[in-house]
């Protein structure tokens, strides 16, 4: 599976008075991945959702968290593809600190290809091929 | 000036590791006090964006901080215009503490009224009565 | 399996440019169910973490989103305790919208019981019974 | 006034359903400003919050809201120390779109310098040089 990295520092707004992160931030943070992982794939989330009305629409998402984040910690989110078809594709992520390759959580988000009426529908061809898509 | 209450409970996603709540959702939570007074009004922001095309973007926020909020505590926002035209409005905030009354924090936010294209408008005659605008 | 119902307006601040909820609020709120439900046993998170040093580390947490929640809905968090153990417990959410009914997601969160030093323990005797821990 | 540039993406999870970046997140954006100008400075907050018990208690912020910042685009916040004496210190921040140049929003924070105990203190000498205080 080819996998893609993004990389970033925890922000003080995300950990909470246990003095770590918060667990919903970890789902803003795949979602972070999940973008830069289409910009290195030679596409933007935004211009298709713009351009072509195409959202993704997530129908699951799971979290397993092993070790906490911490405030300033350097993060890395390694985000792949680990099934795609016409109507719905699932990325996979392995969220790790930067500066012990440590992995602090890992999951996954299923997402559904929707139109402009948040509607189900089938990714454009165009756009397939990116994806692995036949 | 008249006001509002409105009340909920501190979240615990809203604490940071200083134990206390992160300086940016007094922000959230004035929007909660701002909601809660245009329904008390008798009419909802919702609509007024969905069947109007009618927003409130907002031009400046201020908040000064004078007592932590703290995870659990219930807090009142209370809630006024303290100035309004027919292109902008001004809200002030009281945030205080439910149990014991004790202003944790003040301020105001300053909005435009914005079109569908988020251009600055008017707002329609039949909302200006509500908000006291001649 | 007895559950509680949390019940809450959708904030502005918990929207996307999708016009929806963006989906990592949904745990914010199954957070908010599960204070509810324990303030329902009787007992105080808040006070279980100040007073005996007892955290709920979150060790996976899953949700399936049904349909989108929208800005100004009422929502209610239906929560419940799915499996306890001494060292473990699941809590079960279902989000729906309160004005229909309607399912909008369902998910759990599995917590390990830590203490002040982040490291699993036991939970207290004196929490068990509440839980329907033996 | 020495500043300091901080960059980073707009997220999807910062956007509301205006379409636009929803306005308490320009505090977090300050917020990770006033971090990466502290580091350029040469140290980290987070070690002197850590190893000194020292914090920085918001006292007051503020911000002007300009254009609205979108979704994906590059940011930059320009930070710096606005005024600052051993008790408080004011930081000015410049919000911009870093592809155009131009200026969405600019704001200030005051905050006091707090002990381990949330109370008022002053900031030890060591730290005092690299903020300019004498």
């Amino acid at each position: 599976m080819k996998t893609h990295d993004a990389r970033f520092r925890v922000r003080y707004a995300e950990t909470d008075q246990m003095g770590v992160v918060y667990y919903a931030n970890y789902l803003v943070w795949m979602e972070v991945g999940r973008v830069e992982y289409c910009r290195s794939l030679g596409f933007n989330y935004r211009d298709m959702e713009k351009e072509d009305g195409i959202g993704l629409a997530v129908a699951e998402a799971n979290c397993r968290y092993l070790f906490p984040a911490r405030y300033d910690e350097e993060i890395v989110v390694k985000t792949g593809v680990s099934e795609a078809g016409p109507r719905m594709i699932q990325f996979s992520y392995q969220i790790e600190n930067a500066a012990n390759g440590k992995t602090l959580a890992s999951g996954f988000t299923k997402h559904v290809f929707v139109g402009p009426d948040m509607r189900p529908c089938k990714l454009p061809p165009k756009y397939r091929a990116r994806f692995g898509i036949k």
